[in-house]
């Protein structure tokens, strides 16, 4: 069976609309697509970081679309294990465990990695919303399309824009 | 440069420690290492799996004497990774990385991995003090003594009972 990573953050966790409220919400405007593409999360936001630290960023960020229907049917046919950088704010690590329970109740904790650096990372397939990961990965590479990435140039990676591309890639 | 997947719970912290004081607490007796040899830490200590979810067993865990320097010198010359089944108890994800932060600052998040199977990781040679991850690891393997695993057969790896030992076999 064919081990797949799945990252959590622009991937499964939709963080751009945690974002965008929270910047609506301190600067009392929504920005627009235009206005975050191409830019990293830090640049299209000031305050990102701020966000990324507050309690509940990631326990209530809302889940990416047809993701936990696309997950559960891979569920069946690889080895998943959902792979996110957690160790750099201490915070997440429950936070996330707790969202994956809630909203991934299939799976299982055996599934779960809470790591830094993903180069430690074994696995057949990768998919993942950051170059930084994917370009140091040796299998197959999934790049998820996110504000932060639509510009660049895609390299040797497949790109994705939803969780159905993804069903079709990979279960068809 | 190496990759070394380093566990903590019977390599770098000393869970035995912890385990043989709360069953003197609660029983009044201190088990001597006759009595604990060769049997899981559930066979050893009834009430093994309590004690792991009391609040404090990891944070409170002494170091594995040697540890720190070795890893400190390991540090140098391999990348370290300390890699961790912490998702079984979501309590010890924070209570873990607060230790490392204590006893190993020299250790950065970038290379904390907490995992539930070890089957992810990918690294040149792996320290654990259990089969069940050694076993299906494919670089070189050392199995860290402990009582629960001392009267077993060694298999294909290499057994060491101090950090000393792993010093000589890495950096001389």
């Amino acid at each position: 069976m064919k081990r797949i990573s799945i990252d959590m953050d622009g991937v499964l966790a939709n963080v751009y609309s945690q974002f965008i409220t929270m910047h609506a919400a301190e600067f009392g405007k929504i920005l627009t697509a235009e206005e975050i593409t191409g830019k990293s999360e830090q640049q299209a936001f000031p305050n990102a970081l701020k966000y990324v630290k507050s309690n509940g960023f990631f326990r209530t960020a809302p889940v990416m679309e047809g993701s936990q229907e696309v997950v559960r049917k891979l569920n069946e046919y690889y080895k998943i294990f959902i792979v996110s950088a957690a160790m750099e704010f201490p915070n997440s690590l429950v936070e996330k465990q707790l969202w994956l329970n809630e909203h991934f109740p299939f799976i299982n904790w055996q599934q779960m990695v809470f790591c830094g650096s993903k180069e430690i990372i074994k696995a057949d397939i990768m998919i993942d919303d950051h170059f930084k990961n994917l370009n140091f990965f040796s299998g197959e590479t999934i790049l998820y399309t996110q504000p932060h990435n639509e510009l660049a140039d895609t390299l040797h990676h497949k790109r994705v824009e939803t969780w159905r591309q993804i069903e079709q890639m990979l279960l068809s």
